[in-house]
């Protein structure tokens, strides 16, 4: 019989630092999300909503028990000091080789995928960020704060080199000037066959950041600023079928939303997402 | 610094009468609501709604923030005078130029649509009347009252002249009589294409009837009368692909029912339908 | 005017035994439900909803207000005597000749499934039973109790003569050793060609358990295990457009679960679902 | 075993027409209500709500299993026209004799008071109508209606003769023209202590007409227009011990509204008061 | 910086094992709810809700962090098999001494108290079992399980010896043979007094067990069967000031049901008062 | 017919700049919440709520409508700059004089409060601020941030001369530290008695700053941190009935949670605590 208090998810083995294989790192966040907040719940209700799924994915016929995960829990909080979980970020990483241990950070809101992104654009100088979401989030700032969520692939793309590159898929909201800047660097992806054309030539690290208002908000309604048109669970799985043979260095899973969706049912929709995202790494 | 208590639809101008363009108007009634109650909070909920969404829209490359839209907030409240409602739409529109004025109501049950179409019949007298509903609302009478949401097609088809028309989509309900008078009557579209193929030959003004209960429960929950089997919302685009070369003159989007759907997705969703709309007109 | 509180579902007629045609029989448990309980709960559901509801379907042309249905009501309840249910369905049966009278068990958890199948298996010693869910059910036992949720499917096929069979559809969870059961067994129906092939041979009488959660948690969010990925109320009709021409004797629709659902929905659309599979009866 | 779809309020005997003894008779009515809907699912709540509740008040020690009760299902359902209401309440009474038959009415909102109310009127010419209640609900006339919720008890007085009386406790929103009016009239109690000397001299029939918003929202959430500061059901069980002793012939519990407290604790709340109050008829 | 997915009480210090000093244990079982489950979600909900308080009681003046409080998390879940349960607890305490090591045990549904409190009435032979409750719980069986939440307190009393005692409080609900039952062996207090008269002259060793609908449901909502006219947070320090000089030596908080409450004060609320209640161990 | 869509508080009138008399300021942020966010939809639910409501307070037999009072909507919202709230509300009261316009600021969470009370406090300088609240509110800094809510009173004091006076009412949770300060600078009043002593005895300027929570969570759950064991509206009446004679010139209400209180109950308390507020200004 075992006790303690521990929850990680899906079964995962708790650790208090970063190892070699996968680890999941949450944080939770809402600091600058402008409608509904919420996804600062986000990480906990993964591990919670585990224990109602199995560990084995029909999709890939893999038991996810049989791999090297690691659960860390959750960053200290901070409700407006985004400056403070960097540090915390940066502290865990500094001694984890980010070529050997893969870190899948759970949100909190889309803004916080900067922060691990800026430790994979100094690992790997060729990086792939593929970004999977609603909003094109390449405002130069919204309400005033540079930090924003709205802002963070704007941000992310300033820190990227010559070689680095963002590509985004799912997209279908933005204002004007977010679309014309898509336009202009070519990083939308209009549609699957594009994206899959894409994947098939590039040979780039993948770093894999999932909004997860990308998925339609009928299968997935606990997120905070939902947009009607997406995407379905089936297509998650069509698109992990392509990524299974790409090289997958870390990711994060953003925007989570619990209070908002009293089912509970995104929760688990969202612990799927991930426990499918891990049966291919 | 902009102050004062007002709330409009996505940044419309308030206005406290019809102007030529486009003009939002709120009815709070649900007074014949025969199962679950609460549309008569349906028009604040596409106003709050928006505060979460870009004025711009990507699938028509347009910003409707370009276009002039005047939002003149809602009717006096009444919860069994449908005279008295009827009364004050008519002093409403008394001076406005509905050729010059298109005007969009927002529920409310759909009972209220019968208002500003008998006042587009009157206008228009080869008017289309094109109602996009899950029930076919053909009923003689519902619990004793000539005036319920489930006649309301039928009063309308009781005003019109032989050149006037409706036209039905997405119907999939209705007792054995209305499925009769539907097909004596020819005015359901039993599928997309008999839907085109109708508006192609058409050159007739058109007045949309939206019933947002003709979206599937999963994508709109919040509706008091939900049937399975609906559409989605990419439907909805591929259709206003469509109606973006008609004429439209007016419409009414009705039926959202916010105090059901508890994730307010419902609310989002309606907004989203609306600036579509207003997109292409 | 009629009065007296009686509910039945869709204006069933009201009964206190096992009548020729077909009867409804609910029953509130759900005492081995391991992560979300309520479904204790869904027979009354089914019958509220259904006051929201026409009893004619579109989809078959048929107003099963013309057929003869019964509404038993409901077992008495027991929390955690599994045996005392099964004894007072076996009394309820007792008189009653399964050749004539079919019943739909209204659950309640699927662990219920076993009993009535019980009394079917020894009526029709070539009897299928036809599962359409999302998990396999098909556990040695589960948290120690060999009569679970998760196990049904195993007592099933332990009591079945060689004659008898089971055919799995839409099963998309399941541990390892489940899926490797399904596979050495031939139980699982990988895609609907399959099954409709299967379907189109075959001559044997039908059982048909449903366990809610088949379908896809956006369409019914109201069961306790959701598992995305699911099937759709239009494949229903599909599904039920080719059973309408075999020999069904008898059914359950289980895992509805009222209170994780505050729209309300996920009873009109199981209520739905229901009404379409007695319109083919 | 027992079966049949049949719900009564804690085991009272279901019947289809006034018996003697005590009758319950719910009205699925909110037609008038302004603010926020729900009060036509009051009746059922009552009845679904006493599953979870013994028979036993251990505060007047009494069975009420041990009493004649006789529950009779619903009035039927009309959303908008009242008069409808009115002529089938009539006919339900019509063979009567309320001298013998004590109806107690769910509501539904307060404006069906006035209906049970007008028969009373006629069988008893001195009867006193206690009124509990937070609001006056005296207004001339609401939202263009005369038969608003509002104004329930300036119709009872304008229906009554020189020897009927309206005594009205727990009040605490009105208009100033409606405090001018009660006081005028005297009708309102001030305090427990007059209304405890006003009940030790009155020797009068009395009907008690309960609007559940009398309570503190904190003990009765579920109700459309809360007031703060209201009465505990400590102080109901006080009120009681002093109408035990008083010649009650009829009367109502409305404005139960149980879409608005998802805990359901609403309607326990409201059984149990229901329950007491048959305890000293 | 601390990691790891740990969540203990108020920042209890984590442990696999008894601990001296005080131990907190979840159990996890709603097995013979008979209305409305849900408090196998209860311990969980205490430890969530403690991140929201502080560790310091200014009632009395002390801050619980300076205390040895040990979270042993949940005992292994199971839905139905309550021989199971018993065994994993007796498992746990087979090597603790109980006059060493308080435990103190989160449950799940009432049922549960008879297993620690077995265990406590082998380690004191003068045992005070007091009873902290709404129901009386003393059924001879309930839905023929004679383990049930109904039948818990006659269970404890027939494994008692004659020095051995139960004390009752708050009860405000039962059947007649139950509050029959009390009269004849005294165990019922009815009221404050009675009780504080008890404690004084008591020297007898404590064991609590508090059924949390023992407070009004207006500030605990999160029960499963609520019952009006019960006691405040206000009587519990009242109670506890009492209760500070006497000999605790364990107790259960049970029946808190977190899906009940979607405000989650009900969390908060059963958190506080086990705050309050280690406070004074 | 008025139309506009204008949502001001129980009718007061819009305004965009301060104007001499009452004024009505919403500030939708709640940057630093630590638990549950969701105040910064407080604003608008003290307007909507009041739309169920009288302008007539029964209390002090006032009807607000007769005061001036003006509603100016809310500050732009910014999400995680403190600072831009800080300029916006100073470019607001710049050019008003303090001395005959009140500010009532709706919240929002507490540290807001600063914001009006550092312009209150260089207006009079033997300003006390009378707060209401369950918590001490006076920690050096919370989570690295020392705008937190939980430091607002502490900010307050440091920036008060030394005629300047913090008044603690209602307070039940702090650490120990805080609970040192409030004893050393004699802030707390222990009870009603004290607090009403003080307030007979002071002739200073009053601002009051109530944090909801103030208030039992039983009477107002939507807040974000609630603390059992709190005040009675009833007693903020008899609170306000002293005040009545005292200078008060300025205010804020804060800490109303909309989306954690379902019922809608918590903004229609909040909308009357409000009210009554103003009937004594």
């Amino acid at each position: 019989m075992e006790l303690e208090p521990v929850k990680t998810f899906l079964g995962a083995t708790a650790a208090n630092k970063i190892q070699p294989g996968i680890n999941l790192v949450g944080i939770c966040y809402d600091g600058t999300t402008s409608f509904r907040p919420g996804t600062r719940f986000g990480p906990d209700a993964f591990r919670d909503a585990s224990y109602g799924q199995e560990s084995f994915s029909p999709y890939f016929r893999t038991d996810i028990e049989d791999k090297k995960i690691y659960d860390l829990g959750n960053l200290p909080q901070f409700t407006s000091r985004f400056d403070r979980i960097q540090e915390c970020f940066a502290e865990l990483v500094k001694e984890a080789d980010l070529k050997k241990s893969k870190i899948i950070t759970l949100g909190g809101e889309h803004s916080l995928s900067q922060i691990p992104v800026s430790h994979y654009l100094k690992t790997y100088d060729d990086l792939v960020v593929l970004q999977f979401d609603a909003h094109a989030d390449l405002r130069e700032q919204y309400l005033d704060d540079p930090h924003s969520h709205a802002s963070v692939m704007r941000r992310i793309a300033e820190a990227m080199n010559e070689k680095q590159k963002i590509v985004q898929y799912g997209i279908r909201s933005g204002t004007k000037e977010e679309y014309n800047y898509m336009e202009s660097k070519g990083t939308l992806m209009p549609n699957f066959k594009a994206l899959y054309d894409f994947l098939q030539e590039s040979k780039a690290p993948l770093y894999i950041t999932l909004d997860l208002d990308f998925f339609d908000p009928s299968e997935l309604p606990g997120t905070g600023t939902p947009e009607a048109g997406g995407h379905s669970f089936k297509e998650w799985i069509e698109l992990l079928k392509i990524l299974k043979d790409k090289t997958i260095v870390g990711g994060d899973i953003v925007e989570l939303s619990p209070p908002i969706d009293s089912t509970g049912n995104s929760n688990s929709f969202a612990a799927k997402v991930l426990r499918e995202l891990i049966a291919i790494l």
